[in-house]
Order: C-alpha cells, then structure tokens, then sequence
C-alpha cells in the first residue's frame, strides 16, 4: 500500500493565485497496472507557463481539471515497474509534478540522461527552461554572432542561459532583472545589467539606448509590459523579438493596454515571433549535446532557488511572480 | 527656356497636414546635363508612405527637406534627353512626382515595360503598391493555398490586389473597408466584406470571428489601431501578420495606447512582421510577370480615383487619410 500526497486546484483564480487555493490532498495509490511505473520524486518544477494552466481555458497548454492532480515537470526514482524499460532505482523525468509519489505509464517517462550534472539540471538548464532558452535565440529570433542582444528576467531560469548562449556567441549582450543581486550575478557573467525597478517606459528606454547605443538586434522577451514598449523603441534595422513569455500580464484580472509603438516594427522591418518549446522538442538531443558539456564543466552557470519540502509548493510558484527567485526555481522532497 | 513647377513643404506637420503647407512654386529649369532627361510627367502617385517622409525624422525612407521640391513615383513622356538609353516620346517612370516637368539623371528613370495596360497601372497595381501587396503576401506572410486571409483597407491600392492574390490561391479572403459601395465591390470579387465604420474593438472582434469562424492564417496589415487588436484575437496558430502600414496612426500628435493583447502572438504562436517594399524590388521582375498577364486579360480588377491637375495634388494626398479614394489615388496632369 503506497500513498501518494498531490495538489489539486479549488478553483481558477483571476489575478495572482491566494496560497488556499491550492490544496493537498492524499490517496492511496492503487496496485500497478501492466507498463506502469512508480516514482518517488525528488525534484519538482514550479515554472511561470503554469499559471496559464489555471485559467479555465485553453491558452497554449490544456488546462488544469478542478480538484484534480495538477502536473508539471519533475525528476525521480523509480521504485516499482511493470515497464520492461525500468526498473527499481532508475532515475528518470516526467510531468506527474505536484506530487510527492507518481505513478503513470511508462511510455510517458523518460531516463534521465547521463551527463555528469546534478540531477535536478534537467528540470532547469538542461531542462525545458535551458531547451526554452535555445530555441527562442537559435530557432526563432536566428542568433548570429557579434549581434547585440536584449534578454529580460535575465537572471530567471530561461533568461540566464539565453545571456550565456549569446555571450558564447560573442554578442554584446544586455540583461534586465529587478535586483542589486541579480544584476550583480549577471555583470559576473560579462552581461551589462540593467534593473528595471523603479523605471518608467522613458526612463527605460533611455537606460537600453545608453546599455546599447547601437540599439538591439534580438530582444529576448520574457515579460511584456513597460519593457516591450521600451525594446520597440531600441530596435536596430530586421531586428527579431522572440516572445517567450510575458509574465507581466499573467495574472492582470482585466484588459491593460499595449505598447503604442508597434509602428517600430514597421520603420525597422523587424519580426515579432511567439513561440512554444514544446512544438520545438525534436531538437532537444541537439541542445543537449551542445549545452550538457559545457555544463559539465561549468563554462555554462547556472542557480536554483530551492524551497524544501511539498507543502511548500504553492509559495515556491507564487515567488516566481515577485521575482524572488534566482535561477531556476525548484521544489525539494525528502 | 522650359519651366517647371513643383511642391515644397513649408514647415513639419503635427498631425494631419493642412493644405496650406504645401506650396506650388515655379522655376525654370538649366540646360540639360550630359546624362540627362527631360520629362514631362503624365500621372502623379500620392501614397500613404509620404505622411512619414513630412515628419523631419527618418522613419524607413528619407524624410522630405523643407522648401525642397518634393518627390514620389510619377510616370511620364520624355521631352529632351541626353543620356543614350533615352529618347524623346519614350513613356518612362521615375521618382520625380510632385511636378509637372522632371530633370533627373537617366540611370534613375526606368522604361515603362511592355504590357499592354494603361500606363497608369504602373503607378498602381503593377507599380509600388502591387508590388507591396505581392510582398507582403508572398515574401513575408508566406500565402499558402486555402488558407484564411484577413486583409485591412481592402479597397485601396494595396489591399485590392492583397485580396485578389489571396482569392486567387484559393484562400478564405475577409477584406475590411470603411464604405457600403467599398464592401460592396470586395463582394463583386469574391471577397467576405466588412464595414469598419462605427466598430469598437469588442465590435470588430466578432465580426472578423463572424466572417471566419475558424479564424486567420494571414493578416495583412495596413492600418493598426482597433482592427489589429480585433485581428490579434483572431488568430491561428502559427498565423503570419504583416504590417505593411498602420495609417491608423500616420497623424497622431502623441503616443496612444496599443493592444493589449499582443499575448495572443505567443498563445498561437505567431509571427508579426514588418516590411518596406523597397527592400524585396529584387523580386519585381518576378512579380510583373506573374501579375501583369493577368492584368492584361482582366483577371485581375483595380481601380483608380483620380484627381485632375498638379494643383490639386495636395487634396488628393490628403483624402488618403479620409479613406475617400477606391484603389489607387493618383493624380493627372494635362
């Protein structure tokens, strides 16, 4: 007899999700099913894209059910199988997250691969983050060495690889984040950093005109609002915006306006793209064979802000709507 | 002893110009210049671009200088030539509108090709604004057969052809204009139309669903403002904007909000794109061959709304911005 402790949602939220809303549930789990595998994880992944989930509609991924188990990525062990690809003590990655023991056909598992990282790296940079990162510069805004890039939430853990995949680029590369720490981390890293709090649309037009005089010809674009109408107006001639994320609309409870200088893209020919990882995902064993050495070897930084223990999964997703974290934001099960 | 006589620009508009900041001024021209021509300019195109080149700042062509005669695409018969490539009767076009008699260097006039059309047309739907409608559907949107096709001022220049080109491959095709009798020739060519005129966003929004209930591939975008927010709700995946103008906005005096709803370019992952015709005129070759046998046989329509004489350039300039022409506003001297 196993039990399993998981999450479910009580209701959709408008606005910034309230702590009660989610709640823990248990059950026990019922005895495995041919090709099923159990998991006890380890790590779990509270990631921005899963307050798109809670809205009741679908956006770019389905919905999450009310009072069903919520999911998300996370890393494990197996600990019972009835899939002739795993067995006891193999470590492995799947979307059954908020929960602390996962069961699910096998088919719908994979082996973690076997770089010499901690194993957590595959929720984070060698993860569907890091693989966000690679496609948004590589496969949508066409990166070319010696450009000049703009990356926002540059210290998040999509941004902090893109500042590093263009830095190896030897592009001049310019992040924005929203503390003295995280600014600190990414001038560490050789990025001119920029925090934007406190600043206005002119105020931050101004500060990514004198970070690039020669403006930008990538925005990478992870949180909308004040930035984007600033980018807008740095953009260099066929400059191409790869739009990630904009996390600061995620949880607006009504209609807000827009940047009202979307004649840039006209006057500098630019390419506004949207894009999804997932759609991407053919390409990942090619990410990891570029990117996993270098992590290996830590030419590739990365950080985790890590919240211990299951309970603690709805404020460690909260956090990442404050900004609190660094890096990849991560949850710890015993 | 020829003269000529031509506008200037007597200051930079804020907003919509008035008539009175164009000035007709005469002069008598010199002796011809080894290399050049002479000409005596038959039709004169007034075009929305132009409001861009009367603000002092370059936005993506050179702006006009103040009490300089100005300039644009005019076609013509030359009088006077001593450059070889030229002789006197030859029917030619070139950018020196905005005058009755042109002197200009011969290597930047071009023979009028050879189809046997008006020779207008190549001002208007074999000139620049086919040639952008081409474009931007071809080059930029990537039109492909049986598709759903969204096309804003479908009634001008541009949008006229954007729709046949459309219809021609089989697309879906909504055209957008702001007149009953505008609507209703986009009807006599097979095109769903929709009136603008007395539309909120929210308006809009369900008459572009109404007219597509499975939404848009292509938005070919000419005008901004409501109508692109509206189209931004209406899009599907993997959908292609491209913006070939936002006269919407060509006279604003000061900033005015956006949409706020660009989240949409990530939800369907898609793409907007802005472009300037003058950037692809390597392809004209292409698109004259494959437009103007068609032009020739009437396969494809278009229209003209004519302003006779180079006094009332001005006001036929103008009325571009009040949507009163049908197609392609141009301007004929005696």
């Amino acid at each position: 007899m196993t039990d399993t402790r998981f999450f479910v949602l009580r209701e959709f939220p408008s606005g910034l999700p309230p702590l009660n809303l989610f709640v823990l549930r248990e059950a026990t789990l019922p005895d495995l099913a041919l090709n099923e595998v159990r998991i006890r994880n380890r790590w779990l992944s509270v990631d921005p894209y899963m307050r798109g989930r809670m809205s009741g509609i679908t956006t770019y991924v389905e919905p999450y059910a009310l009072d069903k188990p919520m999911s998300g990525g996370a890393v494990g062990e197996v600990i019972a199988s009835r899939h002739p690809h795993f067995q006891h003590g193999d470590r492995v990655r799947h979307m059954a997250g908020w929960r602390d023991v996962a069961q699910l056909p096998g088919d719908e598992v994979e082996p973690l691969p076997q770089f010499d990282v901690p194993e957590q790296a595959y929720l984070g940079v060698l993860g569907m983050p890091g693989m966000t990162a690679w496609t948004g510069l590589n496969l949508v805004a066409d990166l070319q060495p010696g450009q000049r890039v703009l990356v926002s939430a540059a210290a998040g853990a999509v941004g902090s690889l893109a500042v590093q995949l263009a830095k190896a680029a030897n592009c001049h590369v310019v992040g924005v984040a929203g503390s003295q720490a995280k600014c600190d981390w990414l001038e560490s890293m050789g990025v001119k950093a920029l925090n934007y709090r406190g600043k206005d649309v002119d105020a931050l037009t101004r500060s990514l005109r004198k970070a690039s005089p020669d403006r930008y010809d990538i925005y990478y674009e992870n949180v909308g609002g004040p930035l984007l109408e600033a980018a807008l107006s740095n953009l260099r001639d066929h400059a191409r915006i790869a739009i990630c994320g904009m996390i600061d609309r995620y949880n607006d409870t009504g209609p807000a306006g827009g940047p009202g200088n979307l004649n840039q893209l006209l006057f500098r020919k630019a390419r506004m793209e949207g894009f999804i990882v997932a759609e991407h995902w053919d390409h990942y064993q090619t990410f990891l064979q570029q990117i996993a050495p270098d992590v290996e070897r830590e030419a590739i930084h990365y950080r985790e802000t890590i919240v211990e223990g299951l309970e603690r999964m709805p404020e460690a997703f909260l956090k990442l709507f404050s900004g609190d974290n660094e890096g990849k934001m991560l949850v710890r099960l015993p």
